[in-house]
């Protein structure tokens, strides 16, 4: 039985929203609020070198969660712009990938290097009482580049 | 009373749309286009250094919001793109937020510098009778960087 | 006759995703997974130089494009990145204007280059039985940009 595209396509805006809020919480330092997008049980792996075959990290749970995201403080500023998203609605379970290219700022004030992460998201969604939530992303890093943040 | 889903989906895809035609009318250097995105006593502020708290322009109706655009005029080229998005309707209004990483070409050729904007725009939207429209957008510039166009 | 809100909807996100997809196809090096989201007949024009007025590459047919984004195997990786997507359905035929930055590294191994393709897609769209494909596809690049990859 397949769903009316009506509620297609409200599922699909519910999980694009929930990947770009994401993105804002992280760039506002609010790993907490980033936290509640997952679920309780929820899993954040994170593989930060391209084509690491084991994870950097692996953090379960709304508490792990936040102090995962809550390293992003040991940048001066982040700026995670997301790109192309794509996702697959099965009824109340859903899957996804998502691009990224997330900006660091860091370094001494007036010789700050800015440093590029080229990211892939492979989520897991589930459907709850109070909306979509990550049941499991992955972040993969696909590729690093850094730059001064001021060549002039 | 909550809109029916097809509606709200609806509404943010209208809302969506305003927000890329605006990238899309500035990159192609047609200020008149972008200033009809808004309403008739729309606003538009910018803040063009990261952390300012007191605006660097401030432009209302759509001739101040035709010159302020056409200010793009001054780069060689702009390329705006569009990140992540966000928006809440309430009935006839709406508020959001939106990233962007807007390029723009300056300096003589062969010797051009790209400057690197990372823009959040903060956004009120109203619906008119001919669609929705910005009723005041506010520009952010969150983080600066400068390179050569070309390295090579 | 206007199609109800729900078809029209759901016709932009079919098109959306179709556009990711490519950019997902591309970096994925999968060109005979992209050739598949063209029509039989479709077609992809690349204009790979900013103002060039006739074509780098003509491709017809899915044999012809797969040769054609086979071509990205010649760079090390490549990330794309899809940012504003404009589209306006008309029946079973749609058109579609969408930003991409596109980065390609190559380059030897600790030297790499990151060639950056600030790209517009031009593209027609046609309803088929399996759903909506690319009819005609026109690259731009709108700006090129490159830069070491790892300045540190």
């Amino acid at each position: 039985m397949s769903p009316d595209p009506a509620t297609l396509v409200a599922d699909r805006l519910a999980i694009a929203d929930l990947v770009h809020a994401y993105a804002q919480g992280v760039d506002r330092r609010d790993p907490e609020a980033v936290a509640q997008l997952f679920t309780e049980d929820g899993t954040f792996v994170a593989f930060a070198t391209p084509g690491a075959t084991t994870p950097t990290s692996r953090s379960q749970g709304r508490a792990e969660i936040t102090r995962a995201i809550g390293m992003a403080r040991h940048y001066r500023q982040t700026t995670h712009t997301i790109g192309n998203h794509l996702a697959e609605v099965r009824g109340d379970r859903a899957s996804g990938e998502t691009r990224c290219v997330a900006y660091h700022v860091l370094g001494e004030e007036g010789a700050e290097t800015l440093l590029v992460w080229h990211i892939r998201y492979l989520d897991t969604f589930a459907r709850q009482p109070e909306g979509w939530r990550f049941h499991e992303r992955v972040l993969r890093v696909d590729l690093v580049s850094d730059q001064p943040l001021r060549a002039g």
